[in-house]
């Protein structure tokens, strides 16, 4: 059947001579000119990000980016112990693991305090409700996660400090249980203060991620564990029906 | 059983009130003090890198991150079609992608250049050897690929044009075929002499592909193109046993 | 630290001498005895299938193994096609686009109508309540797919036909807009009436569509068309900012 | 651009009213009257197998399903402990395990005996050559795999005792090293005989382990584990530079 087809695409064309990315000039334009992350910014909202927003964006990828023996970190070595000729299988495992439970606070915590903000919802009436509130507490840092007041005094520094890390703030300052807030939540009510895509925020917690999946994945490959993770539980296996 | 377990790692470790990554106190000396590019440099070499090595080190990453509607773009789109709840699907799926054939080229030209060193190999000697030479020739640049000379270029400027990059040069120069030094080659060879295991070329790659697949999915997001693709697809089968 | 650790399985387990799947000795009873499709119930529902269980059991798996081009199968081929050394990777990419939208529907429906059972609600009572019901209409099969009365009568010459192919199907007889029963929302229902688990009915539209994907990648072995595909696309990009 | 496009499958194919599948109608000619491993070899193979092709093939398929706490299962118990709303993550996590060193010995015998079949060696040319022979001794099964002797018989039985596993009988009993046949080589040289394409070898030892991951999954969901192999690595953390 003939056909007219068009598929539009604001970020990556080329041709014989030239790539072009998000209407700029990939060689002459971006190369040596924008840094990584601020790259990873501009591609997701289209806009080239301020050099405060993208120290606060940073900040964020640097928080999020490796906490050790997590379980995504160890499937992604299992999986390079299993496959080492696929390294993109063994960062693809770790990153399906950066779902609801383990990475989810970001963008949950994101997506709560937009919607929170788009009802106008006060802090009061939020910390008062007796709902779950995604940010507020950690399983590890019961008294203080350290990330905390880093990135807000990161924000704060860069005149970002907006509505979504406010709010979250406030609850915090108000609620009954005195839970402190966990950085992976700040992390999302900061991107959300940037202006980027609530939907897109686990996507940049899973950027983050990337980066320390490889240095997993490195390090596995200088000085291997998984053989003995793998050991350690095969051998304490026992049959129950 | 009763054992002794011990699981060395160089990278992140936690308590209650601290987190660690790399032997740094996470909050208070990288957070907002150090690049997310510069981060996952530090993560994989374990050494923090000199700010012109973070400069040649980015703009590979800025250079390889997207290149439009790639077989793993469209991968990430029609995965994100199918399973939109699961943004770490649709990025992995589009990383599986990253093999031999569209991504591989950076590591294979590190590596060929590195074992060509090793074993101390001249230009001419590889030029004229008729072996087939990774990171040489490109199908779409036939005549330039853009990225060369600027990756070049910056390297030089930096003071990190090394034995690998120079040694892509030469034998670009003295190939009977006159063929044009593939960017994505020029971004191995620069990842090599910037003293990284060519063991993780691939890796990189695969980190400037994540940001650049997180565009793809924010832009399916909002301007959807992976359902008509599928539909393209879908109404031009035609059942040949 | 010296620690007891104790993992319980009822799965696999082996020594120097023999190896045990689900309390059987695999070589001696169950090769050559039991079935892949009675295993793969077996494994999950932690009993052994009735004959009948098994026709049932893999009518559905024969019913949702490949659909043509969906979006999956077009997934796995252009991820084999970047990268074919790694045939793992092109399966788990076809897999990670069973999500909510094409694949989950099985899942859907069988979830729904155990709790509709648990809740002891009527087949007049929830199709008279206006709510979206997962099975109920198909995109393409506007007047009948032709799975449904096939599975049905599969089940009911199986004596499998339960509370949840009842209640659907009583649920189509009554609803006021007159749609057909989905082929896939029918499997979900029949496969809980084998009393296997809700939790994990998506993952036997997998199983079965992992069956279809190597049917995929195969014949883009030997009759490729990802490049095409790629092509097609590639050739019809338009930048629009 | 107007274009032509043709997209050939002999797969699924299906319009308003029916669905198609390798030329049958779906509904009427395949669900309760072939089984689920008939159907997969179909898939692949294009051509119906034999019932006694179908013993042989599905042995295989129970032989390979499950292995216990295999560095997949892990893989995929912990990114479903990760992410539990996305069952195809966990399951991509553990197939992407199926690489060279775990899943490839089956591709990896059935391929070196399919060449060296083309190339018209011995047993005693093979066995005497010193070179590493893929099949051929097993890390755990020292002595004899109980795999080995059982497959072999229902090939015998079924008469479809071939030249792989004749050429890989007549190897392990010339060479020197005497050692025993691994199982999962053996299925590889089995799948051979059976004219299957051995390009496609590993993707049915990822079909076998899809089954048992969804049994590793399944009983995660009713008695984990990840979580305390989680905790035990993490808890046994050293930090080495």
């Amino acid at each position: 059947m003939a056909e007219e087809l068009k598929f539009p695409t604001g970020l990556g064309t080329s041709d014989a001579d030239s790539i072009s990315l998000l209407g700029q000039d990939l060689a002459a334009d971006l190369m040596g000119k924008v840094g990584f992350g601020e790259l990873a910014f501009w591609l997701v909202a289209k806009r080239r990000p301020s050099s405060g927003e993208v120290r606060v964006f940073e900040s964020v990828l640097v928080a999020l980016a490796d906490h050790g023996f997590t379980p995504t970190a160890i499937a992604a070595r299992l999986t390079y112990l299993s496959a080492p000729n696929s390294i993109q299988g063994a960062l693809a495992a770790g990153l399906l693991g950066g779902g609801s439970r383990f990475l989810g606070v970001t963008e949950d915590c994101g997506r709560f305090l937009a919607s929170a903000l788009a009802a106008g919802r006060t802090a009061e009436d939020i910390a008062g409700s007796g709902e779950r509130i995604p940010g507020l507490g950690h399983p590890v840092h019961k008294v203080r996660d350290p990330r905390t007041p880093v990135l807000i005094g990161i924000a704060k520094e860069e005149g970002l400090y907006g509505p979504h890390l406010r709010l979250l703030d406030g609850i915090a300052a108000v609620h009954p249980k005195k839970l402190p807030l966990n950085g992976a939540g700040v992390c999302g009510a900061a991107l959300a203060d940037l202006g980027l895509p609530v939907e897109m925020l686990r996507g940049f917690a899973l950027l983050a991620r990337a980066a320390g999946l490889l240095g997993q994945i490195a390090e596995e490959q200088q000085r291997p564990i998984a053989n003995d993770i793998y050991m350690t539980v095969d051998r304490n296996a026992v049959f129950e029906p």
